[in-house]
């Protein structure tokens, strides 16, 4: 069972291809699509697109996973990521892949074990979850880190997601747009 | 020339087909693509990607042609609409398609004359320009308008783009991701 995160972004999005044998998870891959800021969007899109179905060809996964997204301060910024995000998604369902969402919360509480962790703790995490020789960069850490989340969601799912809305209505609100709290 | 108009949207993504030779325009296609409300997402998505890229094997266009979206009231709905708007582009990009945009206010500009105008004049305006037996629905409606905004780009582009970036200005103001004035 071969599992695509995938940490969508317009200008990076990580991906992380991880191997799942029963409890046991192998690293197979991880890195970044990068598009050109000066690019005209249609153009940054279709890098995406054609990144996102180039890591499907090689790599053959069975199922993907991609992080959902928060609203972001900046309103233009939202509509930005959520155009990254279509393109992402798109080239998954269209290579027919099952695309399964976790938070950045839920992602955080099955790699490092609470949803306040910093994007350092994951990248320490994920490097040790899969041995890797170095630590991962944090784009990547968050695509093999989702992918961890969705191999371990068959055991912990259930459990985690009570904690997560706890959490969530605890940790995190939002107020005319912003992330706070 | 065959110019594919699209108007995104989650729920609802309008498509237009017209046919210009010179100055003359013609009609062949409009519709919707709709999703359904309780699907999941990535199923929403695909239905918008594989919807783009059944007009576009139906109709063959040459180029085409988005709409600009501005950022809602709701930030939420922001990130929505993006991942539509993604995933559209996402179809006619990798159908090899450029992809030109264009402004709800340059849409206006070139249908109706002023950037002011109402959704209801946008389809009188449509209807009458594309000579259709009744009046097209307002998502086709818009999906047309777009197509001919470009239709009529070559000639009137670089005077439209001078008095939209004015008119955009004074008309039309962005206060915490809300458009006022």
């Amino acid at each position: 069972m071969k599992i695509l995160g995938i940490d969508p972004g317009l200008r990076t999005t990580g991906f992380g291809v991880v191997r799942q044998r029963g409890s046991k998870l192998t690293y197979i891959a991880s890195g970044t699509i990068n598009t050109p800021t000066d690019a005209e969007l249609p153009e940054r899109l279709k890098i995406i697109f054609n990144g996102v179905s180039e890591i499907i060809r090689t790599y053959a996964p069975d199922c993907a996973v991609i992080e959902k997204v928060f609203v972001n301060v900046n309103p233009q910024s939202t509509l930005l990521l959520g155009q990254a995000r279509g393109a992402a998604i798109s080239a998954l369902v269209s290579a027919n892949l099952t695309v399964s969402e976790y938070t950045a919360l839920q992602l955080k509480q099955a790699v490092v074990g609470h949803g306040k962790a910093h994007k350092k703790q994951v990248q320490d995490m994920v490097q040790r979850l899969l041995a890797l020789p170095e630590l991962p960069g944090s784009d990547a850490a968050d695509a093999l880190g989702v992918a961890i989340c969705h191999a371990h969601s068959g055991n912990t799912l259930a459990a985690l997601n009570k904690l997560t809305s706890k959490t969530a209505n605890k940790g995190l609100r939002m107020k005319r747009g912003r992330l706070v709290g």
